[in-house]
């Protein structure tokens, strides 16, 4: 299929975990708007591995190169190319690996698929490649703010520790990301015990976009919660995704879920700030079901290439929970998939808003 | 954005609820497959509505005409279109909402987005549109069969009743398309009160496709998940969508979610048959979650198109719980994801599986 | 690879010359906008065969009907599905031809693309599948003609003569649609004198588009050029097109077709209207090469299905010149490309132009 | 619009001529196929500008840095990004131009589309951009190879001079990339001739594909005429393209330009290798109008950015005859077009060929 994301703003990333560079080609970029590298590095920086105890030790510098698209500080309107050389790939790290699909992971599946194997940290399948969809979104970013959009996120849950306050400030002042500042304690102790078990952790993290207009998405199939589960579902190691009120509603009743347009404003949002696929002008809400981190140094039973099986400690620099470095991923995948969608807009209506 | 889902095996919806028509166009087809117009009947017959007391009592034949792509009983390999006629639109049930906004509908977010009002039925975000993918889904279905790959679904949870059991032949046998019998009746009871009490209640729908070989899939943008993803939440009344262990799995840990591969078969399914976006050869698992229906009969304040509110009761012909009609539709998307991605591995290995 | 033409604004045909019908879907109109069937069938009937000597006599009514999309006579913004029933469809004057490949025709290639064989009157390969362009560019037109843009166009060429004029009106009042009338005359005693002889003959036909803006288009893979040529070769019997100078430019030099923009309007066109891939405010011009009909009437040999070959004499009803019913369809393409870059402007700046 | 070529073989280039580099993503090369950077190395030498006297003296050593889907020598199946760093431009040479709109240049109508302007020579308009195809079309060559497809050609006129022989070896060995030595000679002179007059010329280039077997393309909106038509026009400084007989066909009858089959190959080959959109075994014959170069040494009129003309002489350095440096880009989107149908039919058929 395709490493493109997105139809009028398309992004498209390349490279693998452990090869020489990852980035990203962005095409669809409005012209005439300001491109800081600094405001690219900012979103890196974000996601950059190494950040505190709770994340991998894998120590990325991240340093962003723009290749093209900008000059003089603004969008030409042409692909923005952007590069991230690896720097600490340490691929002999891997080595043991070469005949070894480990548990979880992409290795056996992506074998069957492609006949041919990198053994090297998953290749494609790392969290590596998100590199390129966080830089892309910093435009994105920037982009949606011209009409006063604006993206949050957090970490609401780790384990069944789950977030009680929705103080998005606050998650950027914690290493779990969570938006409770009580909560994110609790949390960060139970990713250390993870840790320290050899273990992983899973969790919830919630996405959430502000300033959206009524109109944006589409009836069928490209509805915004569509796209949406399809951005989110495309980040490595999640499972789940749901808008608004989601599984939750299912054991409620329609009268206690429609939400209430008092003709100005929504009482309740349900809905998660989108109606028949379509922004209906509320915020719009996403969660994302991650998985507990699937490299464990725990001993596990491990399939072998050519038949067998093994027993593999996973020794590489992981994250015991991933939740607290999906948050910039799956903020970036919220921003780019309303930048399609504002686009989209712009052409069915000629104009702005 | 777009009514077209898929890439290779390219589907096209067309039709309002209450406009002349609905129908679909299904480009890649592989040629040479036997297409019988009694097989696609045969599965918009089981998405049509009026079928027991559970769902909405419009009647329609949804006799289905095939109008290209097939000659003397096999594909062409061209585009085929097929047709359903709106029979049973009685739009003047809707004249009264020419100028409101029903609470929970696509009614108001869709007047943003267009600037234009089909009041009649929700246009093209009524369930009505899906008869043009449930007719596809029979040509993807035929396509699949010809490599060992199936699909079947129910409805796994009404309101807080959940089904133990997966007895997925059982799921055809009771009008809530449940597959555990017993849970069936409990389920169809809490429908039925809902009903009574002119409200609607919500719950979830699991769809497993068997078959599916390792290899399919992508692994960043377009993995299985994020295809499916946005599969399920393209169907209208969605709102939320896990893959495998899903949302379960936030609050386990690592060594308890990691699939356990024994160089045959996988002894768990946490993974729910995708791995790093790619099939690993189990069946592949999705829950989505399906709020509970917006229309009701009961009084609900609803903004009015110019400006103030008003007190409507909406008195059409409703499914009061609509997880047994998303069933087929959920196992048509799932089809028609997993036929793109199998015509995506072709081309890739230039083989057939 | 696909029946769909344009990525905004998507026109998807279906239908095989000797089918129950041939129709289009249209995605991407703007809502809010006029749609009158009487434009659609008016264009229609341009195109519609047994209109003069000089065409085939096969007679269809070639009614539309349009099935969705437009509601109280304006469109919703939604897909537009249009379809014409094909009721002159002689398909026993093709059984002859089962197992025979016709020269000049797509019957062999079909064949070895398909593996399976449609032998009446050429499939999907016949000129009747663009029944559908030509419904969707009257939709294209009339959203068009909102931003003051029209298309015209006529045969400008027959055999070796040669259109002086370019008389625009007049092409619409002579069966060769030639804006010469006096070549016209010429071109039509040459044209039946082929017929005469169960022969064919070629010609040129050009395209001219008004008051399309500077700035549509793009300046790599999407030029405006790339896109013309896409469309008007995707046209049957073409085998060649030209924008502004095209091949005559070759032996020219550059002090004599850089075209002298003086500020306000362009002095010459050897561009075509196009510069860079981008559309510089001059009239948009583009010829393309008709090949002569390969239905003659004249024995030939062909091969046939299994081995060997045999002699053959067409004996359907067909076009000596396929130059007049080419017009109105390069009309159609030009209208589509141009409706698709006008859209993309929008998405790009937000604004109407 | 996008600057994305192709659909399953996607090839996305980024760069302007000035930037700091250009360069090319590569999505959908098959795995397991080898991949030598010094074989991309050699396309792009012959892209390379400065190699005789007859093209622009600009020095760039345009060495190819592969960064990503490749491992051990072999192709991954995953994006191949390459990169190629601009050593030579000089941006102050354009400095005169930063308010000038270069006649027959993309100037004024770049800067139409955009609103924004880089006027340092052409931007994404130059011929630089099509470094990427190039290198590109090294990866499609290698694939095409193993099913036994390979591309070349060359300039087959200069002014009025035409080449008589297709000696495509020889074509390789003269530096108007001739197929006719005798022939090159003539053209050589000519183009010196308009060098020395700060003149420049037009001429036609040919692309000849051996080994295609039938199947290859699709029967309407994307006939391989179309699509080789959109990547021949996609090329800067093109205004025309014909398949086979293309325009000189015109003047013929069907009896003549029928092309024979004999049942084991075509006698003729006025299709040009496809009928009905569809490669029939025969070879792919295309040929494409290279307009005059615009940028001349001469004095030309020009617009000036906010009304007025001014008189310009073009300083830099330029190609006289462009014909020479098309014929690699030519060939690679021949490879480029074909690579792409290729996976289709693979798709579609579910076999190697």
């Amino acid at each position: 299929m395709s490493s493109t994301f997105g139809r009028l703003f398309t992004v498209t990333t390349f490279g693998e975990s452990h090869g020489p560079a990852v980035g990203v080609v962005v095409d669809g970029m409005p012209p005439g708007l300001a491109v800081e590298a600094a405001l690219v590095q900012r979103e890196l920086d974000r996601r950059r591995p190494g950040q505190s105890a709770l994340t991998t030790q894998r120590s990325e510098a991240d340093q962003v190169e723009i290749l093209s698209g900008v000059f003089e500080g603004v969008s030409l309107g042409t692909p923005i190319a952007m590069l991230v050389r690896n720097t600490d790939a340490r691929s002999k790290d891997y080595e043991a690996l070469r005949d070894v699909f480990r548990p979880g992971h992409a290795d056996y599946s992506t074998f069957q698929k492609y006949g041919v194997r990198d053994h090297r940290g998953g290749g494609r399948s790392s969290g590596r490649e998100t590199v390129g969809r966080v830089a892309a979104s910093a435009l994105a970013r920037g982009a949606l703010a011209t009409v006063g959009v604006s993206v949050v996120g957090g970490t609401i849950q780790v384990g069944d520790v789950k977030a009680v306050r929705r103080d998005w400030d606050q998650a950027e002042r914690n290493p779990v990301r969570c938006p409770d500042a009580a909560a994110a304690e609790t949390m960060a102790a139970l990713i250390l015990t993870a840790k320290e078990q050899q273990d992983s952790v899973g969790g919830v993290v919630e996405i959430v976009a502000r300033g959206v207009p009524a109109g944006w998405g589409d009836p069928t199939m490209d509805k915004l919660d569509a796209r949406l589960g399809a951005a989110m579902l495309s980040i490595p190691a999640t499972k789940g995704v749901e808008i608004g009120g989601g599984f939750g509603m299912c054991a409620l009743t329609g009268s206690q879920t429609n939400d209430v347009f008092d003709g100005e404003r929504f009482v309740t949002n349900f809905a998660g700030g989108i109606a028949g696929g379509i922004s209906n002008g509320a915020e719009v809400v996403v969660r994302v079901a991650v998985r507990p981190a699937t490299s464990i140094g725990r001993p596990q039973t491990a399939a072998v290439l050519g038949g067998g099986t093994t027993t593999i400690a996973i020794e590489g620099r992981h994250d015991p929970c991933i939740c607290p470095r999906v948050v910039p991923v799956a903020e970036a995948m919220m921003a780019l998939t309303l930048m399609d969608a504002w686009l989209h807009q712009r052409a069915l209506r000629g104009r702005d808003r």
